[in-house]
């Protein structure tokens, strides 16, 4: 095992090896970090990578990392925040689908993360299984994706369905959309981990991170010229 | 409140005064009865009734029930046993959708439970979310129909495709098909509980009996003269 | 597939073709959505149709769709707004049972969607299975009914006795009115799941909108003239 | 705290004491004990007090008993063993009812239990609340009782209505009888914990043997000269 | 069955009948009501009986209750209103036992029911088993109940040690106190319903009120004459 | 929504237009069918295609199918039978790693799966992380990978650590292998849900197959050239 | 990290350097292993070490591991075999305890786990809380121990008891005994976890196993000559 | 059994046997108590012992204990209190490890509570295993220590690779950081009780009181020169 680089902040451990392989975002989750900690770490990253994704990052935490980096943009709904100095041409191949108009700040989240991992991705939103009908104008679209985040809360029907309908990999992501026996996206987490459909492979509830990273590397892969073995 | 007649067999209270009212079948639940007693209520339903629904019964609570009750005919797939001695024409009106090929001992359990009912009840099979272009080929029959049962295992959609389609009540059957987080119909039916489709309710998980019986409910009201208020 | 219309607003895409079949209103599910997406929805629906309805609406939600939609009418216990521009006679053939006091809001968000479906829906409350006998003066009028909506939290037991008393389909609504061992609704949700009594159907913890509305659809089928087939 | 004697059999420490004090039966649990394990620890509780009782004994456990202590009585349905070689007469004033046929085998552990405790236990079967008329019949029997051991499977409703009726305690005893979302008991063992009813408890699934223990402590007290404090 | 007088209050029915009955208080839950419902209710009752019981009453449900019943006694802690015009001499025999200090408004809640039955019920508090040696200087008076309640959080082992040191009634009281992997009271739930102790049985998790009431009941059938069956 | 064929049995629907597209494999899904049921749909799949991998097939399912189809071989570790009248060469690129050698079963249902898909997979097992070194030998041959199977049970804790190892998509499939708090499944379910390793996404308990699939899909989208857009 | 051997025997890669250590045994998991596996293994670990415990080992598996490790010696109630070719004198300082007859399996597999690390292991069984005073004349040979095995099932409350009597580890251990409402042992495990006496942690339901090893690491520090820092 | 002394406040019985012996803290756990009576209680014990712990302790029980005892020094981050009047020197060999930031506030309370209990505790945090590099630098202080506490949320992987590298007790606590899946600390804890290294041994989610406290347990145990059996 190489030994790999990394930076001690005393209450954080920040990798700085994977900033040297193309594309692969340095990432922040801002869940149960004070805004200081936010801050310090966000600043050391971008110091060395120029690029920064911080996600579940409230209020409090924007302003903190706004202070020490100042040109990180938030965006409210997805609560993320972005930091791109260099930007490079964004790869086609990427869609991001949700069930409905709640699940959008899962969807933005999923966006913008494909984006930090160099895919263009689009957003189709309220497709939902009980009006099946609007999915299908959608369909062209779909058909030209390496990869497909579908999002839904509620039964979290909407993943089989597009699987069912292309041959590329699906990523669901359950939401936590619901009310009652949604039990929190208990409900349709258990959906689509049942899925019928091959090719559907599930993310934690509300990940819409991990959905927008999963899509990014597959697509990349997907424009990568093949290995010769 | 009026007295209700029923007779008491120690082990067990019969009400007679159901089978009074027209095509409301007798019903004995097998589970957790002896062969013994199944034969026993069997016997004195269709003594008053002529007509008897037996559900959830295995080959030797079927045995008992024959030597008891020799007209009785067994479905061993749906594990029903049924005696109708005045067979009346059964209305149209009532569809029994499922998703898989697995799911179709409970469609037949809803099946024969709509027939008791008086209604005719034609089944379509494995017509599943993943796949959806085979449930549209038969929308023309269920946009005939009053009512319409909607049996499905694993991720539990089919209930919301259907609903989002027609302008009748769906009746939803969680059925145990599938594995692991399946937790032996919990998923299906916490995404029928959750159908963003108006118009589903649901039923206990296998029960296709308690669908059946409410298909036929509602088939009945429907072809009822309106009444006068 | 039939190819049906509608209208994408980026955020939401809404269904105008229900508007078209009598009776169906427009519905908005507030829960999840911004103040100024449900106003939003809500306007254009009541411009193509004259009828809204807006499930689970705070008081924000409710500030931003007035200001759009001067004539929406809110009711704060059950949660809901309404426009009714051109109000059609309603159907006798609903009633709404409630098992105790806290079970109101639920049971008024059954009533108002049942009256947007078209039918007039009567509301008995504080009828629990602890004091049975204030259920049975209501007998009467449980008689009369196509469809009732039975709604309870604690332990659910209200559907079961219901159903065991009429002839017609029972649309149980468990609520999550309780404490302790009820689990936000679970406790009353399992109960009516495993209803021992024929005719129960189960709708999501809370859902009055949905119990409603099927109480509606079969209401409205019991009083059209039976199909020729 | 006083010494209390105990014999130890390495495997099993019995306690002797509580045979010393009248009426209370010696028990042991037949569960997970083997059958030379049970005949042991059965010999030596009957050569100390001539009483016994032993629950969930399957026929191996008791084919050992049986040579250990002939005189040890089986029933096969509740799967019970007793032996009282001098047996006093019993107190009226229990009563044990049950909402399903299937239900008898758990009623009778519960009439056994009573009994062996000094209780006359009278046995009520099925009269579940989907008939709820069947159950008014027995009320002047009820009525009479100091305790009442109320046992249902499925919703778990007949608690409520019998505490309702009554002024005594309800012993609630939920059944693993059911299928799908009753997942083993569960769902009438929170509606019981979740009772509207005053005066209800409630004790594990299937636990026959410990509501009719409760029951006849507190019917035997019941019996007791109050106490001149 | 009897018929039984109530007072219908639109969206109350309040019973009066369990007021003629002596000591059986008039009780109102005040969770999902709102203040003017509680003190409407709670005007009525007092007016009948002279007697009332408020519990899970927050303060704004007082204040409009005091408003209407000016005499109500507010306990803060427990979150009990109470009035009583005519206070009858309490019956000694029931203790109330907590495990730990922060048990100790469902332990008061539970007093204040049984004082409210009639019961004088004694508090013993902090006596959980970690310190097993702090309950036993409690023995003789534990000895002298005839029903007692034990609540407890965490582990709820208590009721266990408790039964078997006693051969009275043992009512157990989960509570929600803990964290983490107590979820909210079903840690402590669990363990009570599978007491090994004989004799224990348990109601709603923080129900207080249910275990002091179920207590007063039996109390109250030991201090009456043996019935002449 | 263009018009797909199938074709029709009764009780199944076979699409046929995905044996069309190139390396997509006709699969049946073993589980919940009868023997009878396999063989046929398993004969009219190998006609039209000389392809099948039916999945979960005991030896009965075996024996139906070899009659039907004679070169169906049969793994019954894995519990697959697969045909394959026309092996094209494998893709390199798929590696499948399992934690113990319990797993063994699910990592052969998911090599043969991707083998189907056009892929070849090497498997390496027995690298749990309580002996994290012999993982490291293997990094190699992970690095050569485009897409990873890693299957665990118990604490399914391998996925992160293989994720933060490599830069390509792990697919994490918990197993029900395990005891106790395991739940079977559950517990490395959960764990792979919320990975702390981004680029991991989960499948089913014990769903070799979805993973294996999956796996090929990726694979042999990184093989093609990439789109031109 | 140092370069640690093991050997590959393709399903299984083998640690040996852990046998250099003194006195932790090889062990093996029989749990979803076939009897092939279990002897292959097994015959390599004897030969290396001289020492082996195989745990969760059936009939058949012990049967094949005979035939390659003759000496293996086969406890059929803790399901363990044990080889050790050069005992050493064993460390006093463990005592494992059981609260019930039906836990003694568990029990046994912890004494011979902890033998197998050195220690001395005794064993107390049937002392379950609710007899209490058992417990007590034991309490001298408790607080001879350095670590101490707590097992229990149903309400799991003895390991606070006796952590409460002690001032040295307590190791908890849940047992699957019981019924209903024990889920398993989700009933013991979930009180364990929520013991309020300090010194407790728990191990996975039924892990006598992990228990004894536990135990025995403990006594052996305990043994060992303090460390000069 | 040896007769405790301890403290009646009323509301709380405190034991003070404890303080007896060397180095083990008071502890007061501050959840659920009232600020006034965690100042009580602790100025009891401190005056007592001159030592106090309390643990989960808001600004407000801060507030209140400070006016009872001034030099209690508070924790904001840990949320503990401490008292040492008369502090001794710490023994080395307590390591408390933790997998990310976030779970460094489980961490502190580890660290202060094993402090306490006379032992020095390292902190080295953010060595999750995503990035399993960062955990070999510490490899050389972990294989120094006796007992080692490891921090967890998500999926709770660490404690097992930890465990797999040294050779003394690993105790696991899983921490409620994460979303969705993790249900508030569920997931983690199920896959520590299901860790496949031996010498793991889990205390409650959040409880770095309890693991801090075990820790100091062994470790003071290792520092105590061998007992003469």
């Amino acid at each position: 095992m190489r030994h790999l680089p990394y930076e001690d902040l005393g209450f954080a451990k920040i990798d700085h090896h994977r900033a040297i392989r193309d594309h692969i975002p340095e990432v922040v989750l801002g869940l149960g970090k004070t805004p200081d900690q936010v801050a310090e770490i966000g600043k050391r990253l971008v110091e060395q990578s120029g690029r920064l994704l911080v996600t579940r990052l409230d209020r409090d935490g924007y302003r903190a990392l706004q202070a020490a980096v100042p040109d990180a943009e938030y965006d409210e709904v997805a609560r993320t925040a972005v930091v791109d100095r260099d930007p490079q041409p964004l790869l086609p191949g990427v869609s991001v689908v949700c069930a409905g108009t709640s699940d959008i700040p899962v969807a933005r989240e999923a966006v913008t993360t494909a984006r930090m991992m160099g895919s263009d991705a689009g957003l189709i939103s309220d497709v939902g299984v009980a009006g099946i009908h609007r999915l299908f104008d959608h369909l062209p679209a779909l058909m030209q994706a390496n990869a497909i985040v579908v999002i839904a809360g509620m039964e979290g029907a909407l993943p089989s369905v597009v699987a069912g309908l292309v041959a590329v990999p699906v990523i669901a992501v359950p939401t936590s959309i619901g009310y009652g026996a949604s039990f929190n996206g208990l409900a349709p987490l258990l959906a689509m981990l049942n899925s019928c459909a091959a090719g559907v492979s599930v993310v934690n509830i509300d990940n819409g991170f991990g959905a927008g990273y999963l899509a990014g590397q597959i697509n990349r892969l997907t424009h990568s010229p093949p290995r010769a073995d």
